[in-house]
């Protein structure tokens, strides 16, 4: 039978033919791999993904995660088959998949990664989030924390025993993170080594995976206020600062301390990634007494006062991450309408009026037809939106110059808030295209699909909401260094219209009998380069309004329109490849080029509408009053 | 405090301002009325739903409607509290708010009736789904059964002590009917008063009120067919006729008789809607023997093979009722959604750099205007739409003139589709924003719009999916009766357009200081009559590609732009109105007029390019191949 999950082919094509992974193993770092290696890594999780997170993600969502009583405050139980998956995910060493040998790692690169997150999101996402938590995490502090951190919390971490989490929102200020007031005092009392220690206090919300008992400690990465001499907390970002709170203290020879004082105040009940635990934490609330008083014992990250900074790293990676997380859902959502579209008999072709005539499957119906292809336009973008972005991490971390280095860096830049926001917009659509196509079926909870458009709709909310990504881009990357990182983009994707235009332009160069095809990808090349340029007028357009009001009333909307662009521009690299490659795997490839084709058609045209509202700079949201509603 | 589940000013508007539902009292039906008998009714609906039925809407989702044990069959439980609304909702007439006097009813106008339904569905879809089922299934019965049939089911039913239920889908046919396999059998025995009887057996699926304990009996409608001479079923639609079967069969008292063979074999767990039990229901397969033997007992409702025709009756009116229900769902979000963005303070202007000033309430910021903004345009609109629909059945029953009532019935015919699919999709995007308004909180059960989400999602799948009504629309309607439907509404809309023309248009009618609205109406009537001037070009384009297959392989689409433009008509309708009434209450009929002009910038220019699309009879979906996928 085939994975529901996700299309190992499609997966193949993107790793290999389009985005060429393999040509990190010409790199120092990978250069113990090749594709056998990668293609192994990825076989392992596909088999633990189908075996041991798949079966349990219904059960984990109607037996959510939920908070009973314990030895002094509240804990959480999941069902036991959470742990029994987690246990198994770090015993294959796939917590430190990217890692240094040294640290116990594979040092596979980021884009290899992505794939084997999205073998288990896709069967899982409430249990997978653990891991994704844990391992940015660790990743966090071996980039900003101490030798002793990385020693004492990010090993462990690595090694699966200790789990992860990032508290940033609090109560009053979740998109406004400059309104935090948990507060860091520092402790007499030296920490570790010598290292200063602080006493934290304050109320952390959202806080995923802020409680459980499925490791042996929880390490959680919390923004605090370190109060002046007058004991006030520096309103604004500038007084944040990033530390480690880790649940239980840890002992020199790592074994496990005293508890910390962080407690779960309560747990979340969302409608959907139930078997993810979202916490309330009270930390230094009194309840446990670590070294004789109350205050959560804390210890610094990097330079005070650089906390938010340095958790952009853990923010930006959660931001592929959660983009990820909203393509695959779509694409196994896609996989199962898919399967039950071919097997689902129900009614006849209009032209056929014989009602003794068998039923056909849904699929042979245009209309099921067309939610299916807008399905598979939407992940497969989705899903390679998010791997080239993963792609570009490894292109930052480790390209041969530094041009090369700083190059992908902007793109990476101007693609994140894209990456996380244009998947949990379309992927939830394709969900809910998953369940029209099932009908009834598909709105109950015996098949899969309502789950996954519950679970995917967190998406457009965590990590920045959807209105906060559209004004980091249009107010931020867009202008960011003199419109470098949009002029890097825009050279980018010029270079795929060149490219079109050089490889299937060439009279020559057209295969005898493709030369439908031909037109049809310089075409779609040429709706793709005025896009462009229409975004590039419609940019300056918005900064010469000479208000930022006006500039960023609509950046949502700035968000979407350029969010289709890009994804129509990754739809053409595919179909280029696919073009050249017809004859190998000819349904695969007219696969490819068939939803191009929908997305160039159905989806790309909407944008013009979108700009040139953008483009008159419409004020009708922003003169909207609360009193005329 | 203001209610959350509809706003009052703005249901008055609609009814008295736009549809002039007063006019209905000069009739002879309803002379006894006056618009303060209409408002008593309204109170009393507001009342009971805003005490009885909302307080209980969370509590029926987390503990839905369950199956148990009975006595020799599954029986279902609600909690208590659904009874007692159902109770106090018929004990205060309203099952038969507009039958006849003589029927117990107050005769109301439908327009007025579903203003009472507005709150009850507002309140909680699930219980008033009792109450929509039972209304309809005896105004079927009033329609097309005999007398008898009428006094003894309908009446209880009107007095709410039968409830009722539509049973058409069956596991292996649901979007196509003319696939059932349910049979009638002629029984030997006569019915009461020498009525033919009949045995059922078969299978039916997604029934809505299948099975409870709420009303003293439950009367079926059944489609069922009749076995020829060589006991087959005839294939086709031909072969359905309708029947009543009682849960329990009816003495000629009226007391309750012995129990039929009606079981239910299961629930369905739906996403949302919870609270209404959804059954899998077994006739006639023997677990109890009315009359001494297996088989439910039935009666001919209408004439044999009319069955669909005579069930259509009961399924127009749930597709407005659906329509109706995807509105108010979305009201009452967007109506959560403005209180928490009065209330919640997060965040500060792009402008005010200052982080020691206090937090704005999220109304300020632009992108949540925006969402807000969205979420009345939808929701007002579909509401309109439905309203508007629903004025049309008062004129097709009794306008004065034959030629009313047939251009009444032409025009709602034609506004069907759209008035069941329109509000199923865009109001299921208010609630979405509504969500995203509320950020994390949003997503949390511990609010209620996540609620409204789910419930709203069921509503583009049942009573025929979004697919079936883009067929129904383009494939039927918009060619009936040599396009009369088509054309009646195009007078209809011009006749907006020509209004505005001529009472804004006129030099010397523009009131001082309101030239600039006269303008923008002015150009929202350039921009509709374009609109409708491009539906009519491709419509016939669509019609001369001379093979079904093209003609409706994107009838979707074509619901969804007439669709917009249909509801940019009901906007434009409403702005004219709050353009010469702006001095009576400012700040409503501001808030309506920029409701309008948000959706004349914002969503009918979206119609352009897929008209665009259609017009070129894409066949992007109709070449797709299973193959490719």
């Amino acid at each position: 039978m085939r994975s529901l999950l996700l299309s190992r082919r499609d997966l193949g094509f993107m790793l290999y033919e389009w985005l060429d992974a393999e040509a990190l193993t010409r790199r120092a770092r990978f250069s113990d791999h090749n594709r056998e290696t990668f293609d192994a890594a990825i076989d392992t999780a596909e088999q633990l993904a189908t075996e041991l997170f798949a079966p349990h993600n219904k059960k984990g969502d109607s037996q959510e995660a939920h908070a009973v009583p314990g030895e002094g405050c509240l804990r959480v139980e999941h069902i036991p088959e959470v742990k029994a998956a987690l246990d198994a995910y770090s015993a294959a060493g796939l917590m430190a998949a990217g890692q240094d040998y040294e640290h116990g790692g594979m040092q596979l690169p980021v884009v290899v990664q992505k794939a084997l997150s999205a073998y288990f999101t896709s069967a899982n996402v409430a249990t997978s989030a653990y891991t994704f938590l844990t391992m940015s995490g660790a990743n966090t502090l071996l980039k900003s924390g101490t030798p002793e951190q990385v020693r004492r919390y990010a090993e462990p971490m690595f090694a699966g025993r200790y789990f992860g989490t990032m508290c940033l929102s609090e109560p009053q200020a979740g998109s406004s993170l400059s309104d935090i007031t948990s507060r860091a005092v520092p402790d007499p009392q030296p920490g570790p080594e010598g290292e200063r220690q602080f006493r934290l206090s304050g109320n952390k919300m959202w806080i995923s995976a802020g409680e459980h008992e499925l490791s042996d400690n929880i390490v959680h990465l919390v923004l605090a206020k370190i109060p002046g001499p007058d004991g006030k907390l520096i309103p604004g970002v500038k007084g944040i600062s990033l530390f480690i709170v880790p649940k239980y203290m840890v002992n020199d020879d790592g074994s496990r301390g005293e508890r910390n004082d962080v407690v779960l105040a309560g747990l979340n009940h969302k409608m959907g990634n139930r078997g993810t635990s979202n916490c309330l934490l009270n930390f230094g609330e009194g309840k446990f007494q670590p070294q004789g008083k109350g205050g959560a014992i804390g210890y610094l990250v990097g330079q005070p006062h650089q906390g938010l900074a340095n958790m952009f790293h853990m923010m930006n990676e959660a931001r592929i991450a959660v983009g990820l997380g909203a393509a695959v859902l779509g694409y196994t959502g896609y996989l199962h309408a898919l399967d039950y579209a071919r097997n689902r008999p129900q009614g006849r072709h209009p032209a056929q009026k014989d009602p003794a005539q068998p039923q056909l499957p849904i699929i042979e119906h245009t209309d099921v037809r067309r939610m299916l292809l807008a399905q598979k336009a939407y992940v497969e973008g989705g899903l390679g939106l998010v791997l080239y972005s993963a792609r570009l991490v490894d292109e930052q971390n480790s390209a041969e110059t530094p041009e090369a280095r700083e190059h992908a860096g902007r793109l990476l830049d101007f693609l994140t808030p894209i990456t996380k926001s244009w998947p949990s917009q379309w992927c939830v659509e394709a969900n809910s295209l998953a369940i029209q196509v099932h009908g009834g079926y598909g709105y109950t909870r015996e098949y899969n699909v309502e789950q996954f458009y519950r679970d995917n709709r967190l998406n457009a909310i965590h990590e920045g909401t959807h209105g906060i990504h559209g004004l980091d881009l249009l107010g931020r990357k867009a202008s960011m260094q003199d419109g470098a990182l949009f002029k890097a983009f825009g050279a980018e994707l010029r270079k795929t219209v060149r490219k079109v235009r050089g490889s299937v332009g060439a009279p020559d160069a057209v295969p005898a009998g493709l030369a439908e095809i031909s037109q049809e990808l310089l075409a779609h090349a040429d709706a793709l380069d005025a896009a462009w340029q229409a975004v590039e007028v419609v940019t300056q357009k918005l900064y010469a309004a000479g208000d930022m009001n006006k500039t960023l009333a609509n950046a949502s909307l700035y968000l979407e329109a350029v969010g289709h662009v890009v994804v129509a521009w990754i739809w053409l690299q595919q179909a280029l490849l696919a073009a050249a490659a017809l004859d190998e795997d000819a349904d695969f490839y007219r696969g490819k080029l068939q939803a191009c084709r929908y997305f160039f058609r159905w989806e790309l045209p909407k944008v013009e509408q979108q700009l040139e509202l953008l483009a008159s700079i419409d004020t009708t949201t922003l003169d909207m009053r609360d009193a005329w509603f």
